[in-house]
């Protein structure tokens, strides 16, 4: 049972692979690799699981991997420099593939790190966590973390293929599994009603690992985001609504030090905190506004902000969130579930009403 | 007296303007800046000379600059991180547009840093030496350098306009001059053997710095890059032609320690070497061959190997660097002045026969 999707972007077009125990056919890997030289990046958590399985594909390429620190405090410029360090110790030329095997942090900058050795060479997300799969790996956004601002180094530069091998989703723990929930949920808000209906009939199938559930949710979700990226690739107007609840969750996930909230957890605070200011503004009725709130919930995702956090410091962080036009916030918010919106006009006043509510 | 070139690549298409005082006239510099932040990149060297000339242009902006150290080894990703330092630090936004003010370290390290920041802002090429407004603003390569080779990490971002002011070389010492001849001339050498008669027959006038013969021989380059580079933007083909003589200059640069042998320098003996290996595949005379050292004499050009560097040292290096398919090293070659060729048809004894022959 394996599914194919497609991200269409002419010749820069790519297929997203979904199914169960893609990783254990080895054509799955190979047929996209042109050159002779792989260099897998992966993490130490990841190596023990899933390293050996990619390896077996590879038997006929000169293959090296780097295991790098498991967290998203390590999407830095110094960890990139170490995936530098092994295509240079060993001599790798512009006709190396690089495969990004892990979850978002690994793809992020296992993509940055393709699109900068020797200006561009290629590579294959292999997405092992739920978030992963339904969100980062597809549609070409690679980074690295700066001490000031999460994502603020990075370029657009996709892979040749994305191979979601819903398998690797038993070994995640039950937080990662609801932080890539939440990216689902996060789908359902900003395009998809009907989606957002099936979310709420299905969340405990999904907390469960229902196989079938957990594979259709992640077809849906990467529909929606593959259709979104193709219309709007360089996020000049509709893919920006892709960051929904992001503005709020970067800020939570700068200002708690990178990697102590998961990127899903810090989203769906995010998301709460963009829903009860579309509701103060009147785009959100009281009822949606609970009900978007309940189902992260019952995904165990946290809908209260950090104890640490002022709403001083909130307003700091947005601030050099990406954002940003001409020095007014613009904020992703709702018109209704399943209607995003971007926007700057809303009063600065609602918007401290807002954070203030939600401060501690 | 002002020439306008243009860089043709459909939407990425932009203008290289090249005359004398032209950063004395404030709308060349504003007019290509959309949004309201600037941060000016410049050196040491050259901040006390241009910045305020700079900085008198845009004073309806919101401008900041930062002052890297002056040198090759500085172009590095440590050094990178500075330049993303101060645009977090000054909270500037994805409108922001970088101005890189000096020559091709500033130019490259500028460039590379506008294309990652934020996935990409607007930046301007203000070169300042001869070899910059000749090769290394015009084109889109961007890189930093690694320890283990130079150029490794970078990527394809093309500046808004290059603003090439004449003026500016009266402050090169006559070294950093003698460096620009070297791509001058390599233009020649490649593609252009009516220019190559020209500067043998005005090679003291352009050391003497006669303002009209230099402009003249910029254009000529200028022109011979930009057609170059519209035909093959990311160097499928004809593009790494431009390496003639950087194959093995790259390996005596990186030999030498980053910056002890100007670019240029590097570049004139890596065309001496090239040009003797060209000559012991039957491909060049040696009328022809020493007529190509003589210019490069003649423009006070090393045309002697570093009495460091062993033939081993030599291997070694190139193997890194970029110009590698499946293992064969690929050379740019002459087959005559004017003609150069890519290749590996050539026997490796050879290869081997040249290097011996400049080894001390």
């Amino acid at each position: 049972m394996m599914k194919t999707l497609s991200v269409k972007l002419g010749e820069r077009s790519y297929p997203i692979y979904i199914g169960y125990n893609l990783l254990s056919q080895p054509e799955f890997i190979s047929r996209h690799i042109t050159g002779r030289e792989v260099l897998i990046v992966t993490n130490e958590t990841i190596a023990p699981l899933y390293l050996q399985l990619v390896l077996n594909s590879l038997h006929n390429h000169s293959c090296k991997s780097v295991i790098l620190p498991d967290g998203e405090k390590f999407k830095s410029l110094d960890i990139l420099n170490k995936i530098f360090d092994q295509l240079l110790i060993n001599n790798f030329s512009k006709q190396v593939t690089l495969i990004a095997l892990g979850g978002g942090v690994i793809g992020d900058i296992t993509g940055f790190a393709a699109a900068c050795y020797q200006r561009g060479v290629p590579f294959l997300q292999i997405p092992t966590t739920l978030l992963s799969q339904v969100d980062s790996s597809i549609g070409g956004k690679t980074a690295v973390n700066h001490a000031l601002g999460k994502n603020m180094i990075g370029a657009f530069y996709h892979p040749k293929c994305v191979i979601a091998d819903t398998n690797t989703l038993n070994t995640l723990n039950n937080r990662q599994l609801s932080s890539g929930l939440a990216e689902i949920i996060k789908y359902s808000l900003i395009n998809d009603y009907d989606f957002f209906i099936w979310l709420k009939r299905n969340m405990q199938a999904l907390k469960a690992r229902d196989s079938l559930i957990l594979t259709k949710a992640i077809e849906r979700s990467c529909l929606n985001k593959a259709n979104i990226v193709a219309n709007d690739e360089f996020e000049h107007e509709t893919r920006i609504l892709l960051n929904f609840g992001h503005t709020f969750g970067h800020a939570i996930e700068t200002g708690t030090g990178y990697g102590n909230w998961l990127h899903g957890e810090a989203i769906a605070c995010g998301m709460v905190i963009a829903s009860d200011l579309s509701r103060r503004l009147g785009w959100l009725n009281i009822e949606d506004t609970e009900s978007i709130s309940n189902l992260l919930k019952s995904s165990d995702l946290p809908i209260t902000t950090p104890q640490c956090m002022t709403v001083c410091q909130f307003m700091d962080l947005m601030s050099v969130d990406k954002k940003i036009k001409n020095d007014k916030i613009r904020l992703i918010l709702l018109k209704g579930i399943g209607n995003a919106v971007v926007s700057d006009d809303y009063p600065l006043n609602i918007l401290a009403s807002t954070l203030e509510s939600f401060s501690h």
